[in-house]
């Protein structure tokens, strides 16, 4: 078709916004590099996911789907190829999947013609966060969070979450399988290990007490099942607990999936604590043992990515949050965060930063004095050194 | 009087400020255009109304009595020039009513040289967001919210929110009406019908179970009465309900006066859902019948209106807020909202592309699986298009 004026500069601005070249930015903090621009935006959405183009349908060539924000995205590295699973939301608060494809996990995303259909469950309203596991059962399977209202409760925004299960093996067919069941009455941030454990499947679990509250005294869980078809976690081991006055205090979730390493397992996940102005989330790490998933291993004190600049405002604002990262063949890493529910960002780094990050930092410290004790002896032992 | 150095360059900041000229942004929806630059801001308002330019009196010439923000503000075309009834909000927090004119609509707003000293009930602490009707009986009527404090209840904060009603023809002598009565304990959003119906006044209402809460499983409604001397409106009926999941999930409320046009009246409402960093107002708009005011006749899915950039930052983050908007014998549309609590916006559009928004654009739908059902649907006929 010939475009309209019109039409053609919305698909330029288009074009100009997904061939834009990516940058590192000078931030230096030895762990990571961070990049100018975010990688996915609401200006990634192909104009026409939004627009009629059809002149005599939309006189005025308006969006008729608008599409609000591009954030939580799942990530796999297949066939040379950065693929982000998007959670996109439209202007109407439904959230759904979109795969994006780039050459090089820096810039030059673009989305697939067709967003994912994907098959769904009785009375699931919405669907978001999907953490993408390449399993060494061959299949690719995508957790993500299934929420419904909650029936049971006269509050009109009462609600349930669940884990929501799915595989494919080429992130274009999709197969649904039963949601999570678990002794937790609700779930969010479920992760799938990506090897058996046992011989069984093995889930990073979250339990709830409601679509809100993490459950108290508790924090991120394992357990196993032994088919998948029929997904029933009887126990939630728990593994990285929630701790008083530290970054996890109020809720915590496994982000990415575990990244494998010759120290160890890497977890990517997330920490919230309360502040006057809402809920905090930074993105923090932690390591379990190669031969034991249940022991971790390492808690380098602290958060790993915290919002900063542009990052820390949006539709919910003061958010990092990370369910996606990629390893590709020369050890190069690439986490994606979402910043305040608005937009997605990469920082790149390599296997070996992160493994001495996750495995050399030191634990954090339980109060102040202690912290302080700790901070002097790293200054001290610096300015002995810069006397010599 | 001669100003002395400083007194000069205050004023002339001012007039800077009052004479800039706006211009559209480059931003493009096919909806509605922005501007630059807000329409009214704490800038806007005449020096002399915060400083004291008497030397004797204030050796320092430092302000007495600040102003915080000027937003929420109701709009009205008056003998060609574009008036708006903006809430101004003292550093000490008590919000009052102000006309500022224009000549085009987008830049020019200068506040007349005083503020509106409304006449007042027993009881009255605070005033805001008010709503101007043009209403066939000759009078221009200004409903707005009159906060008084709860003295039933011990908490220092609890409060009793009530439609205020004024009426005046000119804006400059207004005459006070007895606030609305409803069977519901409190009332906020309250706007004017600007026609009788079936010979009656009609209020769009919104019920509140408390001062905060609105009424569960209740939305805006429409209600009458016979003498607006005497305003009782014994019956609410529910007109645009809360959704579960949608944006209105937590609250809506009508925005400006409606609009009238040949398929039926356009209502600017606002919706508000939850978040982890607190409340997120966005501005929608439905429709109703041109002979049958109680028949919703469309929904277009999602917001019309929502924070971006600079937007969201304010006193109340993440708010975008409309109650007033004007059609100039021209058919053109200016819509003035407001962002989070802290300034004034205008966009513009035609009555055409307004029209055709409200009852061309689709529906939402409740689940995910059925927007991505509709959007694909969209996007096939789009690239069937493309290949032609």
């Amino acid at each position: 078709m010939k475009f309209t004026a019109q039409q053609k500069k919305v698909m330029e601005a288009y074009e100009k916004v997904v061939s834009k070249k990516n940058k590192k930015t000078c931030f230096y903090n030895g762990i990571y590099e961070k990049y100018e621009n975010p990688v996915l935006t609401r200006e990634h959405i192909p104009p026409f996911w939004k627009y009629d183009f059809n002149t005599d349908t939309t006189p005025h060539f308006m969006e008729r789907l608008g599409v609000n924000a591009v954030f939580n995205s799942g990530a796999i590295y297949l066939d040379g190829k950065y693929l982000l699973i998007a959670r996109v939301e439209g202007n109407d608060r439904k959230s759904f999947f979109a795969v994006a494809e780039s050459d090089n996990g820096v810039d030059g995303f673009k989305f697939w013609d067709y967003p994912i259909l994907l098959p769904t469950v009785e009375g699931e309203t919405n669907v978001y966060d999907m953490r993408v596991t390449q399993h060494e059962d061959g299949w690719i399977y995508g957790l993500f969070c299934s929420e419904s209202k909650d029936k049971t409760n006269p509050d009109l925004s009462a609600a349930v979450a669940a884990a929501g299960i799915v595989r494919t093996r080429d992130l274009k067919t999709w197969e649904r399988l039963p949601n999570l069941m678990t002794k937790s009455p609700q779930q969010r941030n479920v992760v799938l290990h990506p090897e058996f454990v046992n011989g069984k499947y093995a889930f990073y679990t979250r339990p709830q007490d409601g679509f809100i509250d993490a459950k108290s005294d508790s924090g991120i869980c394992i357990g196993y099942c032994d088919d998948i078809t029929n997904p029933v976690v009887n126990e939630e081991k728990l593994l990285s607990k929630r701790v008083y006055h530290e970054i996890t205090e109020v809720k915590n979730g496994e982000g990415a999936v575990p990244i494998k390493t010759d120290k160890g397992w890497i977890h990517i996940a997330h920490g919230v604590r309360n502040t006057a102005a809402g809920l905090r989330y930074v993105v923090y790490i932690y390591g379990t043992d190669l031969n034991d998933v249940e022991k971790v291993t390492a808690e380098p004190n602290g958060y790993f990515i915290a919002p900063f600049g542009e990052e820390r405002v949006g539709d919910v604002s003061n958010v990092v949050f990370t369910n996606g990262a990629i390893v590709n063949e020369k050890n190069e890493v690439f986490v994606y965060y979402a910043s305040s529910d608005t937009r997605l960002h990469v920082l790149t780094t390599t296997l070996d930063k992160l493994i001495d990050y996750t495995f050399s930092t030191p634990e954090g410290k339980k109060t102040t004095y202690e912290c302080v004790e700790q901070r002097t002896e790293l200054i001290s032992k610096n300015l002995e050194l810069f006397s010599k």
